[in-house]
């Protein structure tokens, strides 16, 4: 038996009220997204003055839809007919909404608020579950549902990260750069305005969900942060949750509450929450998505001790200097693994942690190292780093890494410094095979930081 | 008349000592990298053993090169062949010489500091100036000069950001992300270990450099901070500067004397030595180039009250925020321009500074909000943040703010948060009118931010 949320995110059916004919309209764009894109379910236009929108057969009105019933209704009709459409929805037995239409509590007056909360009593009354008001939607990508006014969202590559966020813009920052950097998404959902649907309702439900490994939260501000804390804490114990809270400063409070009706509240509390619920926090959005991927690919190490091993000095200090001041050590190595260094690297390069591999050279050197580092009793993961050179043996590196990070399980990051396209097919297989690969040194080691702190997490 | 600094980046004649026919060998890649790439000047590679390297006639020493003189030296002979090499480069009126060879100071021990010393001591007695030791070298695009060890630095676009760069890594991370953003160099030069060129003498010398608008530093340690000091404060007063310093923690610290001889010092000197020297100061490498984009591109504004608007009110609360935290305002609008935003923007729209322009549509809206905000005298710039969607009137808005730009001279920000290729022309235009595009709400606060601190030091 389906529960409201299994149908909200996987629906038979699908309707559009407030469905157009006109390219400028959101309500256009919601045909568009689900039109052609892999969505196997029905798709029912719903606007009485047209016959067809995008070649797609329109009815008047929800009930008179032949279909008995619709699970899923997405709604961009004026605030003022939200009310009478919620009522239809309730007789076609809808058991989600998506509610696009704004102009609720975000208004900051009263009578913003009292619909809100009206429009929640209703949907509390019906079961319906409403992803809104004011979003621009949600996205399944594992069934090709884009149930948003955003048809770009369509090309979101399938994967094990579940996006909820507050902010329908920064969802689309994020899932932006997903779309550059490769990375595939399970759901990407637009909380709105939260009128039934919060933070915690997602956590409940994505902690079970088979498609989501990761869950990723950009939060304006939480109304019930028991309830958030206590969800959260459960869910992060099975599955790693990784937060960004915007509003650093007191000036980005009030625009958070006129955007989604949100009490932004200080941030260091927020930072306690986040701690005292196991999620992993992110200081922009980069990072969140960073923390993200590496969560997605990679089990946490059993300790905060990172080995750095480059080919040059300066990104591995670089990255030596991110990894100790978010509370990372970089330990020296056991007496086994300098003997090793000593012997096989030549004078000139640097054989204590952060190794500058320099004018090493081949890849019988480079397998003994690596595989000495990580057989190092003290050494928990590591970070590898790389520019693109001749004298790299690329194709042999790339191979054999994947077989010593199998053969040791330690987490490995690796650092690809190059925007060539050479390197996308090395970036594929390292993914594939649980090594997340980031372009800048910063990146590499505070993703590498998030993961250090989930394992502190599930201890 | 050339002085040496004129000579070593403008050379007529290079020699390449150390040259050699295996791809493996640094020897090979300085000959690659000068071959075909543009540079008008003549090279000789010096190898005894060969008689062509790449097709180019290589000479056995550099003394049977047949010209009389030559201007610049690229060093990459074993360690303890480096001297005699300096002697014959006295002998053949050698100005500038990229000594590649490492073994110096950076080993930490007393011979090695004796052998730098003594080198210094040879160059400031023949008037060489030397780029290392130690070093990858370095690239003058403006005459297709490639003097370094990485043949695919000869695609670096010109431009007018010169890097001075203690690492040869951490430049390359830098120039990495200009070819992917496509962001033009002048200079980029690997200091090394500084055996008599430190960065108070390129601070000199780029400071008249016509190729160069804006220069920036990263630095792991400074020897003289007092002539850095006075030279940087000089140099800033006519040119932008901006730095970043590796070493917030004291794990950076011992690998950053083993990399280059420096010793990295507190952070938080260095943080105030930078202010105390018109320095901009950066907290990584990538908002090292995003600041040195903005100053090389746009004059900073009259003050720090910035304007933000967006289409999406979460990428603009980030905006905001990040602002806020980095000492920037976001001030009321004039009572002028809030009756202005009143009357064009519908409801639904948030018409308070950070402005969420929503649902406004069509380009006469925008260019009325535009123009009211950018006439304000409450505001001294402005950050502009959009996704891509079809409501966007994408063309007219690019055509439009480059117009508005010209009229009211304050700084404008494009955030534009796409990797979309139909986006790079309109990036290309903005850029070429003054205005800097970057792809994320953070990345666009934080540059600004580095433009409004250049600002408070020209005052």
């Amino acid at each position: 038996m389906k529960n409201s949320f299994d149908v909200l995110f996987n629906p038979d059916s699908v309707a559009i009220i407030g469905a157009s004919e006109d390219p400028s309209k959101m309500g256009h764009q919601c045909v568009d997204s689900l039109k052609n894109r892999g969505f196997k379910g029905k798709v029912y236009p719903v606007n009485p003055n047209t016959d067809e929108i995008l070649g797609i057969k329109t009815y008047p009105t929800l009930g008179s839809i032949p279909e008995k019933k619709i699970d899923l209704a997405i709604i961009v009709v004026p605030a003022h007919l939200v009310f009478g459409v919620l009522d239809e929805c309730k007789d076609k037995g809808v058991k989600g909404a998506v509610i696009i239409t704004a102009g609720f509590k975000e208004l900051g007056h009263q009578d913003g608020r009292n619909l809100q909360k009206e429009m929640a009593e209703i949907a509390d009354r019906t079961g319906i579950k409403i992803i809104g008001p004011n979003t621009f939607g949600m996205v399944n990508t594992h069934i090709g549902l884009n149930a948003s006014f955003s048809p770009y969202l369509s090309q979101l590559k399938k994967g094990g990260i579940a996006v909820i966020s507050q902010s329908g813009g920064i969802a689309h920052v994020i899932v932006n750069q997903g779309i550059a950097e490769n990375i595939g998404f399970s759901k990407v959902v637009g909380l709105g305005n939260r009128c039934n649907v919060e933070y915690a309702d997602l956590l409940e439900y994505l902690v079970d969900d088979n498609d989501t490994d990761v869950i990723l939260l950009y939060i304006e501000g939480i109304d019930d942060p028991r309830r958030f804390i206590s969800a959260a804490k459960k869910a992060a114990l099975k599955k790693p949750i990784v937060a960004c809270k915007v509003g650093k400063s007191p000036a980005a409070y009030k625009p958070a509450y006129s955007h989604t009706g949100s009490i932004a509240g200080k941030y260091e509390l927020y930072e306690a929450a986040f701690k005292q619920s196991n999620i992993v926090s992110a200081s922009d959005c980069e990072e969140l998505l960073d923390i993200a991927k590496i969560l997605s690919l990679s089990s946490p190490p059993k300790g905060d001790r990172v080995a750095v091993l480059s080919f040059q000095a300066g990104p591995g200090i670089m990255i030596t200097d991110v990894c100790a001041t978010r509370g990372m050590k970089l330990p020296n190595f056991s007496d086994k693994t300098k003997k090793i260094l000593e012997e096989v690297l030549p004078p000139m390069t640097i054989r204590t942690n952060p190794v500058d591999l320099g004018f090493a050279k081949g890849w019988k050197t480079l397998d003994t190292v690596i595989r000495a580092v990580l057989e190092d009793g003290n050494i928990d993961a590591l970070i590898f780093f790389m520019l693109p050179h001749p004298v790299v043996p690329f194709k042999e590196l790339f191979k054999g890494m994947v077989e010593l990070k199998k053969e040791y399980g330690k987490p490995v990051v690796m650092c690809i410094n190059s925007h060539q396209m050479e390197t996308q097919e090395a970036i594929d297989v390292f993914e594939k095979n649980s090594i997340p690969v980031y372009t800048t040194p910063e990146r590499a080691a505070k993703a590498l930081s998030g993961l250090v702190r989930y394992g502190q997490v599930i201890g």
